[in-house]
């Protein structure tokens, strides 16, 4: 840094690190908005709420756009390419999940959801918290890999526990709920929560391999 | 081509941007009786044409494992060996779709299949033309990419504005369908048609990485 | 084997094809536990039977984990790294297949399954079965690759027919289910039964991918 002349002579690198945050930020804007828009959004709000969601998402499209060109032009890497790329599909996937579950509350607009559905989110929002935690790893787990294992069995987690509260919930569901119409939404809605909780854990099997791969 | 005595000592090499011409083409036409089938097709003329469409698929399944096969076996390729597999498998996969969508006209088997079926029915058909013309600009890309990125775009816009037929349509046919079995046949028909405009986006996101790989 | 003081020295070498066989017979055991539960299991006994699928499944990762890490490690590796990885990763994808099977059954918790649930279990089952058989293959198949050739060819049939006695049975349930509830919960398990004959077919292609490559 000290020799600007010859600074002035070396690419600029992109730094993957850093974007992978900027999309783990993404992730969690996304999982924010989407919590809020269960918890507090009443019906004829949902319209807006969705196109919220999609604005976020249209960032975190143009985030990973970014990692794959840069992959593409970039000669010395701070991970494998495939790796890289990996994380990024992954987190990009999760934003997806997010996406489509505003556009089905949207779109399908059932009276009411339920408890279980903010609890869904709250699991979204906490594996959002801990890919945002694990990209900030990136750098160090080489060494101290401990923190980044820990998150991935978070993530582990995180994921059982939503299963659990989905299962218990469609069980009930399908015993109680007579309106086929409204069952029909509720179900769609609730599959893609957790389907999207999922998605979250996929990142953290991703981010596992990075561990077995370089530690 | 002058010299025939040393061309004849020269393995032939597979033209895999012919296949690929091939494999748009087969998209196409399976579009098109998919088309047909949604345009005018009565509901007792829908097994005969979801055996058509089964046809073309099954026509398309050769010529991709054609490109996968070949990959195999030839030394030097026209863009990287992983490019063509990833261009031929979407092609497929949108033709995999057309397949699904007529199967499940077939086996809900709804009453009626309203006008928004038929736009969707339209996006396809153009997404399959934007591919047919994007494999044609294949060996010429390199030097010319206008063309090329040109239809990218017009794949994610012909995308988006499928999403939004969809999307308006489902919502309504929500607020109004009474007849939850009859909704439940029309949704998940719908949902195959979007899911096909989708895959058919992915191949252009497909190409669009060639453009930064190899422009 | 005969020098111990020089094999003291060699790294011991994970048998992949070992590892493989225990996935596919996994595999096995939970297309079994599946079929037993559709076939004897009463309504009260299918979260027993989710249960102990589950734990198959769970075995079922550990060994593709184990898979592979050891591909991460491993130097020299009987078949190319990704076709290891493609085979255990389409092998687990069956058994997690076969588990989301499971899982409704258990929380959608329909009346009745019918005799089209059984045969599609015994195909799974046929399947799976075909599967062992073709790992068993694998350290052979290069110099006699007849009886692998045999096993894709039965892997594609078998996922043929699995797919006609699904379109005639949704169908007919179209046509003769009048209460809407139960007829969501029959055509989402039927969907996933089904969904499992392809994942285990789409292992019969990746088979057929190795003689492509290596014979």
């Amino acid at each position: 840094m000290k020799n600007s002349f010859f600074n002035s002579f070396v690419p600029k690198q992109p730094n993957f690190f850093c974007l992978l945050k900027q999309l783990a930020d993404i992730l969690s804007e996304a999982a924010d908005v989407l919590t809020e828009s269960v918890e507090q959004g009443k019906p004829e709000e949902r319209e807006t709420y969705y196109r919220r969601v999609k604005e976020v998402e249209r960032k975190g499209d143009m985030v990973t756009h970014q990692v794959l060109d840069e992959l593409e032009t970039t000669f010395i890497t701070p991970l494998d390419r495939e790796d890289i790329n990996a994380l990024a599909s992954g987190i990009d996937d999760v934003i997806d999940c997010v996406n489509s579950c505003a556009k089905r509350i949207n779109i399908y607009n059932p009276r009411v959801l339920g408890d279980s559905a903010r609890e869904l989110c709250h699991f979204i929002q906490q594996e959002a918290a801990c890919i945002c935690k694990a990209v900030e790893e990136l750098n160090v787990f080489r060494k101290n890999p401990a923190r980044l294992r820990g998150l991935c069995v978070e993530l582990h987690d995180l994921e059982n526990q939503a299963d659990d509260v989905y299962e218990f919930f469609i069980r009930r569901l399908f015993e109680e709920e007579k309106d086929s119409i409204e069952l029909i939404k509720i179900k769609e809605i609730m599959q893609e929560l957790e389907r999207t909780t999922d998605a979250a854990e996929h990142v953290g099997k991703i981010l596992k391999n990075l561990i077995v791969k370089y530690v």
